[in-house]
């Protein structure tokens, strides 16, 4: 089987695998208009292999199904009209058995084209299919972890038994002294987003960045200090938001009559104070290292630091058993070296995603993939238990604005 | 088999008879607050059955899940707390297995009970349950109608092939000279809503009432002479939500490129100009009688002028089939007598929902079955063909807010 | 001078005595939609008569300022554009100077009419100017409430000091039995407004109503035994209502640390336990009548009640000083006969505000003086302490949506 | 007189020089959150000198009123509570007068506290109360423009006549080649905001960026290409808001039935095809640029090319006289040098408003006066037609959230 058919068919059997015992009723909730369904998922990351890859380069290719491309299409204007995003979940039709029916029949196509050869300029295009289905097996996570906590009986999603994590080591700051002028982007061969481009040089200070992620213990003391409420720990935009949605804890965290608790793809569970503080917003996290007497990195410190540190991928979705901890948990390293860079949760940055110098949108359709969301959003590096392994790289640039808190979000302090 | 079980086999099974073709992911849409998912009206029923029957009557019974009553109460402040009716389109879970599971336990527990002799004073309770279960049997079919528009693919329901209707019969005013002191409510042994009650004494002057409803093509006319647009023509509440609404025809109407459509239980079909026009507001209905001169009735002079007449219930749904037209079609009759009173369209009265004099609400959860939404609201009469014939009552009180337009709502005038 | 010319005189000067000492800062306030700014209130009733009786029965008579109907107009579709009532506060200019110069050129314009003689066919429109006025009289005072309330330094308007209440007589009902059918609405020949006709027979069955209005003193214990928070005393609209906007006592009460507080037109004041209770919506008039065991009077019952007892008008706006106390006052009178039917208070009843049998809307722009509104309100009765006492009648109904609590609005009971 | 006083008294002289003839109504209106009404900004700016100068060092200084902190306070947390910014038009009082006298009761405390000497420590204190001052004369007229605009007469603050601009020179490109590392930031010993240090080191590649503002009759060949109905042509959030909006002009244009019309500060004019436009968001320009085939430059490049200028600043606030244009004009100069960088427009970049490195937040009260709005905003450089030629710097950076129309916001690219 040649590489190509292999990863594809790889890819594509994780995101079935990740469907584990749920029930085709499990996958049409939305609870929030940036939580798709999952069947949307499957169906929306098989449309992306069958615009961009079957109708142009397969033969007499024809559409599986006409009324798809509008079901299906996330955000392309250049692709013709859409649904509604906030009404994916009135989507009963096409049924489950439809939509797996659909990835079946675009998978066959797919593995057909590709034995019969793909044309070498089609190659990028089948990578970033890849790539974007690997996106949707994160949001497969996130998005139906907020969907499941929406629904008023809470079930649980896997039923691992989670470990409690160890101590963590003790939080230091590791110095980075006259960096002065350093490189910034993707510099290598394989595939990379556009937003990651191009490799450009940026003058840097002395910095400090934290060795580990901020635990929940560590966020618990913000909290009990009365964090949530002093407006002059926070940003102008923060503090009105988390007044008008009455924050006062990370998302699914909660506070019943006997402890702390938080909400896990394996159900609610005590809180586990010596894991990473997960699920905050921009906000949240850039109210606790004021409070904390510290800052948030920028992406170029981040990618700077993370570049002379020896830490491995950890805390990451497994590609082969589909299965993880589904959730942060404390770096097992003792060492007082930094940890935690690539997993466990996306770390907020001080940067705005915003274009390198030179940077360059694409071409077509996928110029809307990422240039169009560079405004409002900030950056955030280094992935997440829900991200694929082999997806992430330390130049990659995920995106979010300041106020959203369903993804794995945590915090690195810098100063 | 007692009457009283055949009477609830038969209730119960015309539920389930209704699901025909439909798969689970049917049943969980919720395209507007008003609008329940059919999984939860299957097991609101259920509950109620559950609640006012089992847990009362039924020695040492368990609950079958102790978290029902919480996502299956409706609105019954003392029965605890509830699901937030905006969000019962999130229940994922319980699955439709398990709600028929509930059903079915459910059954067996009110079969054993009525087998072994119902308790005399708990006989109007079943018998509201019975009711009960045939108003969400109505709803199951509008709620489901809602659904299946608001799918962007939207599929039909039923593939009966709908024959157009024949043309009306001219529109005519029947007159009421002279009425005087005439009895309003309900005044039979058998089974009412405490809303139709006292039976009690009314003045009536003079009146005319249409001789059956307005056709869609009569309600064209309407929308052709800008009625839509006239300010004069409307209520001063029913311009502004008209305006915001942006309303330019009934709900479920469509001008494609060739002529006017409608969407119904079979799909879409050509606008049938025969056929009584339904899905109007209040406002609508109210805008329509002014434009043509006239105006809508009050429920007195409906009760009064349906007594005078001899038409028979027609156009409703059928009890033993599960089957029906499931949307209004013009009278048969040829004569110039009244028609349409009873099935069809609910016809809109210009009296507001009030207590009939000396009305008493019953003491306890039932209390809040319909006394507490006596305000804002109108009243509708006469059924229509989404309800089941055995539910209906000349003296029946339905009740929506004037704006509401999900329900098969129709229009009759007066003088 | 002719009594057309002193009453027009008389009802004008009294709307610029109630300027009193206000500024024109004061005058351009909108607090909420519902509360129009003073000046426009001073705008709008002069563009009624330059628009019905100047520009109709002045021979050649020219706007004053042809962009003042624009701005002017409140609510006549058939009228032509208007500023959105929203956007009342926004009119900085026309100066106060300029709409007392409109005033004031109006009022020389009609006086020379009537001075050389109104048409017959146009006295009852005059009279309707003049009822219009009056009508704003009453808005003038509680609208500038509103705005004075909605002012962080929340100023009083009148300086008297108010005298507390003498206790109320104690709260008995009068039973009126067997009154079959009576007669409803304007009977005489004097101006009524047209939504009082036609006079018209209605058959009441027998009933009781209060012999006073409700005190604050009796409201206030409504409140402490926690009236607001048990849903099964409220409609369930009102619940919605008093929920959203977190009620817990009428609008104007508030409790800081020392006791109750009540804002009147005469600034901050300890509430007053025995003056009658006002500023309720419908919704917690009939959550009080509930908590106490009865009802609110239909307006036939009131009518009826009212035509049998001998009380005068009293606590209402005086027309001579432009003074009064603008505030409901107990009624002095230490009968136990019924009180406060005129005055104090305008009173909820629980009747609709529908068309009377054989009710006509007027042709031409009147036609929206009254008919329009015909839904979603109800009916008040018995003018209040900020209504001009020579406005009121026994059949005047005045109405309002059930939620509106910033007239003086209160309660009286009936079973 | 101390050169202190007199800029103190020239800076204040100035605000009520800019009151010409508007009268006490005009000064109250806020038409948006955004537009605080002009008697608030009198207030303000005085309560800043009261609060920061006056009750920190005149010794035993007794506030003018205890009431105006709470009513004049801004956005300061940390100086306790305040009137909800939504509110500020509600302030009927205090009244004009009352605010006019506390000006001059602050003015003469102010002028006494100099005459005596003005502590070392608090001189910098002082100048921020000047510069503050310079701001809301801007916004005086900026806010003033929002309200003459929203109140339906729409009428003119000034009632010069304005010439018509000359015609632009052609829009031409300057090359800045292998700038390497520079110096960004304010570097000089005078005022500056806090935001605007510490001088730093940025590499910077090679850009161009055009040599003058954009000119609205460019602007509308955007327009008439249809570049409003274009989603190629947006960032996703610009064509969210572009949308919701309905934008399909710059603010306070209108396309009336003869041809394009601008509402400026001296009334409604046939749109100035030659002057720079002005009035678009951020979205408007970065969507304009993308059409262009270019972009906007960030803010290190447009410093940097400023520094290589010799434009002089033009078409700003005279500080002498309160007058100007106060409209954006065609710059005079024929030369093809850079032109308008200082004056006419605020400059839209493409660069967020976040914390220069190594910035440090001040402490105490005025610690809020920046970095907490270091979120979701985008940095405008060089001043406009409405701000006050002595506050103006090269290095100064001026903010708004990206969807802001109501400033002298302009366009100028870059590649």
């Amino acid at each position: 089987m040649s590489p190509l058919i292999e990863r594809y068919k790889k890819t594509r059997s994780l995101t079935i695998k990740l469907l584990k015992d749920l029930e085709p009723e499990d996958l049409l909730m939305q609870p929030t208009e940036d939580a798709s369904p999952i069947k949307w998922n499957l169906g929306h990351t098989t449309w992306f292999f069958e615009t961009f890859i079957l109708v142009k380069q397969a033969p007499n290719y024809k559409l599986f199904d006409d009324r798809f491309p509008f079901l299906l299409n996330s955000y392309y204007n250049s692709l013709g009209a859409r649904v509604d995003r906030s009404a994916r979940g009135l989507l009963s039709r096409p049924y489950l058995k439809e939509i797996i029916d659909y990835r079946n029949s675009v998978d066959e196509h797919i593995i057909k084209l590709l034995q019969s050869g793909l044309p070498q300029d089609a190659e990028n295009l089948f990578e970033l299919g890849i790539q974007h289905e690997q996106q949707h097996q994160e949001l497969f996570l996130t998005d139906l972890k907020a969907a499941l906590y929406a629904n008023p009986l809470q079930p649980e999603y896997a039923r691992i038994k989670m470990a409690k994590s160890a101590a963590p080591v003790p939080l230091q700051y590791k110095s980075f002294t006259q960096p002065g002028l350093i490189e910034v982007g993707y510099g290598g061969t394989d595939f990379c987003w556009d937003n990651e481009l191009p490799r450009h040089q940026h003058f840097l200070r002395d910095f400090q960045v934290s060795n580990r992620l901020i635990s929940s213990g560590e966020f618990l003391d913000f909290i009990k200090d009365d964090g949530y409420n002093q407006p002059l720990l926070w940003l102008s935009d923060g503090w009105a938001r988390k007044t008008a949605e009455n924050w006062n804890a990370p998302l699914y965290w909660e506070l019943p009559e006997y402890g702390w608790k938080e909400f896990t793809l394996h159900g609610w569970r005590d809180l586990d104070l010596d894991a990473p503080v997960t699920h905050v917003s921009f906000y949240e996290a850039d109210a606790f290292a004021t409070w904390a007497g510290a800052r948030l990195p920028t992406e170029q410190e981040w990618e700077f630091a993370q570049a002379q540190t020896a830490t491995v991928p950890f805390n990451m979705l497994n590609e082969e058993s589909a299965d993880g901890p589904f959730h942060p948990v404390a770096a097992p390293n003792r060492s007082d070296e930094i940890q935690q860079m690539i997993g466990s949760c996306w770390e907020w940055t001080y940067s705005g995603y915003f274009p390198y110098p030179g940077y360059q949108r694409q071409k077509g359709p996928l110029g809307e993939y990422n240039g169009k969301f560079m405004m409002n959003q900030m950056v955030l590096r280094g992935g997440s238990c829900a991200t694929p392994q082999s997806h992430i790289r330390p130049t990659y640039r995920n995106f979010f604005h300041p106020d959203k808190r369903w993804q794995f979000s945590g915090i690195r302090l810098a100063k």
